[in-house]
């Protein structure tokens, strides 16, 4: 069922850097990318695969990791992502890119949650600093940073409370809570 | 597999109108919306939907179909969507949606393919007109149209051809070719 897989396929932000995800998986995924909905059919997107240790090195630090969680930088090392997924857009093939990148990380990361993998996408990415690392051109506009690994974390849906903070948090045993917005709040 | 509900989660523009998605189904792929990945976690998408003969025909007008068909003004009688679902920017929860509405109309295909319904996204929609039909307050941006129903044409995926070309086309038999690019040509 795939709200199964939507239900499993939560952010995750720590992973088991012991369980590699290998080249063979992320082009599986970025087929899954290839065979979903594009604006106009224009295809305008491209990506660079990242597994190696050196390579993940590189991209890890260009990555703004969980804004609400002020007192936690990022993953130490052991729980950092194997795999990163980097999304552009090629503007020899259009100027706009409308929510192709959206559309396609969402193929991706739902295919990782079936691999048992996930990861987290990243628009708060520092691009001028992961353009100058990885070499990229300025035909490409980086758009998003899909982060992958075997999760570690525990991630829960809580409803919103009366306050409205829609601010995730971590608890004493680092379960990861996540409010959302009642379905009934959503249909207008 | 997903790669399967994927491979059937076409663009899909013809529909049998005797088969009616209703409320309860809308609201289910909603709730699919509801629980996958949202910027900073910030949910400002809101959602119209419409599942009556009446509310349909207000909306169907408001789409344009089919930019790369020039012969063809969108489905007749009989073959019109039977449902909607109008993806808003709550702009007073935030004034960017960066992708969100991508995702989430992904994973309402994605749910609309696996029950025997399908869809397309319309980002390509008079706006201005449809806030007035549906009395659609300046607070909400009309971000994507989703037009569902149960399919029946076949859309085909082909490789694109030594020309380049990606517009999709129609043959005689009405089957709908949509030609994707080969994935090394995705991966740089």
């Amino acid at each position: 069922m795939i709200r199964d897989l939507i239900l499993k396929n939560r952010s995750y932000r720590r992973f088991d850097e012991s369980v590699v995800i290998d080249e063979s998986t992320l082009r599986e995924l970025v087929d899954l990318a290839r065979c979903s909905a594009s604006g106009a059919n224009r295809q305008g997107l491209k990506f660079i695969l990242s597994w190696t240790p050196e390579k993940n090195a590189s991209v890890f630090p260009c990555l703004r990791w969980a804004g609400y969680l002020k007192d936690w930088a990022g993953p130490a090392e052991g729980e950092r992502p194997t795999g990163y997924i980097i999304v552009l857009g090629d503007t020899s093939v259009s100027k706009t890119f409308g929510v192709d990148h959206g559309i396609a990380c969402q193929s991706m990361l739902l295919g990782a949650a079936e691999k048992g993998f996930g990861g987290c996408m990243f628009g708060s990415v520092r691009r001028d600093e992961l353009r100058k690392r990885l070499g990229i051109s300025e035909q490409y506009e980086i758009l998003l940073v899909l982060a992958l690994g075997k999760p570690v974390e525990q991630v829960v849906i809580d409803e919103v409370g009366a306050d409205g903070d829609i601010k995730y948090w971590r608890d004493e045993q680092a379960v990861h809570h996540v409010p959302k917005r009642a379905l009934d709040d959503l249909i207008l």
